[in-house]
């Protein structure tokens, strides 16, 4: 038996790691600090009552035979796509509730798409990127192109004439960099994409952070992109599922590749590979979109778009360049002093007792840059930005 | 943007809707017919109570800031992990929690396991089989060789000289026939994998039916097998849980190929395409695992083990010969007169109403058999063999 040998060429990620080791061995020597993380990249705020109240019932509902539920229907259950549809049917999408699949989250489906594809293509990633659309490719052997993301372009690169890729993420709002395309961008990419007949797969799981009306929260918004694209979603940073794993994923109809429709191929992938998420799951997701689940999801939200601003208002009095902060939870910053990454992360931790995540984690072009994310508690964001200001490198 | 074409090569499956088609068509013509469905695949029974109160109290904690839970650890959490480690040990056999991954089902980790072998291998999987994994490596493009399970090996085939295989693929009890291998024929198949560096993937999702003693109702039991063999496991049969979506796979450390740990290889699978299993439905299994848990769930399957032992007693009175109905909640049965598969699904249909799955859909060895199951209520199992013993056939 052989084993695939593409693993071997994925890095080791040594990012979390070193962070919680450097943290550690800080702890040791400073007994009394009192450490504020602004690099978690996970929700804090407790479920939606909302969705709690859904899964308590639907819970009793699998005790007894009358209500018990077995294997559920194929793309998830009615109720819930019907939601999503509705959802979508509000930003003025119409999709078929046989264009949307339940998925037990986006890093699943974003993962696990790639089966349907030949191995032969070539895949197109920003740099900076969250890490697993590069090493699930690693995985597969398949040759990776990437597009620079960077200062000039506040890191929302776009496609010239030399752009070489048939499978392209795009992941708006972005993780690391918070940084949001807007219509006219995406545009360039759909066109891109139709041109050269490659396939975007855009990962949207941060769309419900977006307040300004003019930014797209889905690629369907953009005309001709349901012939080149399919969209990944979470309730994960939506309603504080990252505990609780669900997800949703758009594979329209008129995605055809090869004179074969995608929509049977995953239709086909998911109903060899996976038996779907559980009921109780899905009514709790349903629960997110209803008018009661809306309002109390996005009052989670604006919580955490209010620790961003804090931390953007902040970052602007201290003269540092950083996109993101307005319609994501994560802000990218420009290390002051052209400090590099852990040069700034150390000082940081040291110095004020904060802890973020080094850009360089996120690619080569993430070196110099710093992400913090505004997923703590008030108290702590606040208290982190007065350590801040109070620093000598900004006196 | 090119497809896997491999996934033309995957056989559109038409027997479940093939059955239900012929069941309408019947319907329509026999308005008032009491059709029994033995051909079920699926549990009937409710959660065990302590499943429920376990979730329920989960439930409350997602709504509490202080109990939230956002994502959880890498193999599933430790509580769980141990439990799963705790009912190994019960039967001798010595895990590390990190051997163990939770994951969302047997079904998807049978599929995704796939991802860290090499395409180059050849496949070995007995004919007849569940479908999945003949159609989860054309899928990836790997040849597969069959090995016959028949009358005269009571659908429990063996390796002999010419057998070739890399990955082997062991179901016991097995789906669709309900054989169950002993201890001595399991330790022929780990001898054979040990002396070919082959691999088996040992599907054991109906482990818990297993009543007699001296029946492994794990692969460790056999010297040797934590050398060449990965377990699937699954609460879907043993507690219930097809709509809950909850299991575990076993990859021991010991298991080495190409100088690789495959415990290594997994988890770094998993960590890239998978982000674990709710920590609800985890609270839900680990309950599974306690005393109360134990007596709840062995309840369920002891209801429908009588069922099948009901089912089997009637065969015998018949001269129908069958393997299963003991130790597995499967019946399979050699048509009567030499029948064909379907031409003894339509005279069940037309004759009793009685609906079971025809063998032929499971394999070209399936052919002249057929599989009916125990999932059903005890009322119309009883029923059925009454209407059984009554048919022109049998007099």
């Amino acid at each position: 038996m052989k084993i695939n040998s593409n693993f071997l060429n994925v890095k080791e990620s040594y990012l979390f790691s070193t962070v919680n080791k450097k943290i550690n061995e800080y702890k040791e020597t400073h007994k009394d600090c009192n450490i504020i993380r602004l690099g978690i990249g996970d929700v804090t705020l407790p479920l939606p009552k909302v969705c709690v109240e859904a899964m308590e019932k639907a819970t009793k509902e699998m005790g007894v035979k009358e209500t018990f539920k077995g294997y559920g229907d194929e793309q998830g259950y009615g109720f819930l796509t019907q939601a999503v549809s509705n959802y979508y049917a509000k930003k003025g999408i119409v999709l078929d509730k046989k264009e949307i699949f339940i998925s037990d989250g986006a890093k699943s489906d974003l993962g696990n798409i790639l089966d349907i594809f030949s191995i032969e293509n070539t895949v197109l990633i920003p740099d900076p990127v969250y890490p697993v659309y590069v090493d699930t490719n690693i995985m597969a052997g398949r040759k990776i192109n990437f597009i620079n993301g960077n200062y000039e372009n506040n890191f929302l690169p776009l496609p010239d004439e030399n752009t070489v890729g048939d499978i392209i993420y795009l992941c708006s709002p972005n993780n690391p960099t918070g940084s949001v395309y807007n219509k006219e961008q995406l545009k360039i990419w759909v066109d891109f994409a139709i041109k050269n007949n490659s396939l975007i797969l855009f990962d949207a799981a941060y769309e419900a952070f977006i307040t300004d009306k003019n930014l797209p929260t889905s690629i369907y918004e953009i005309e001709g992109a349901k012939k080149c694209a399919i969209e990944f979603c979470s309730l994960s940073k939506t309603a504080g599922f990252t505990g609780t794993r669900c997800g949703y994923t758009v594979v329209p109809n008129d995605l055809e590749y090869d004179g074969v429709k995608l929509n049977k191929l995953w239709l086909r992938r998911q109903t060899t590979k996976f038996n779907g998420v559980a009921y109780i799951v899905q009514r709790g997701a349903e629960a997110v979109f209803t008018n009661r689940g809306y309002q109390e999801t996005r009052k989670n939200i604006a919580y955490y778009l209010e620790n961003a601003k804090i931390i953007g208002e902040t970052l602007r009095k201290l003269g540092i360049w950083y996109v993101g902060g307005e319609n994501s939870p994560y802000i990218w910053l420009k290390c002051p002093k052209d400090m590099k990454s852990w040069e700034f992360f150390d000082y940081l931790l040291d110095k004020a007792n904060i802890v973020g995540t080094p850009g360089a984690g996120f690619g080569e072009n993430g070196e110099g840059y710093f992400r913090l994310t505004a997923f703590g508690s008030r108290e702590n964001v606040i208290e982190a930005m007065k350590r801040l200001e109070k620093l000598d490198l900004f006196k």
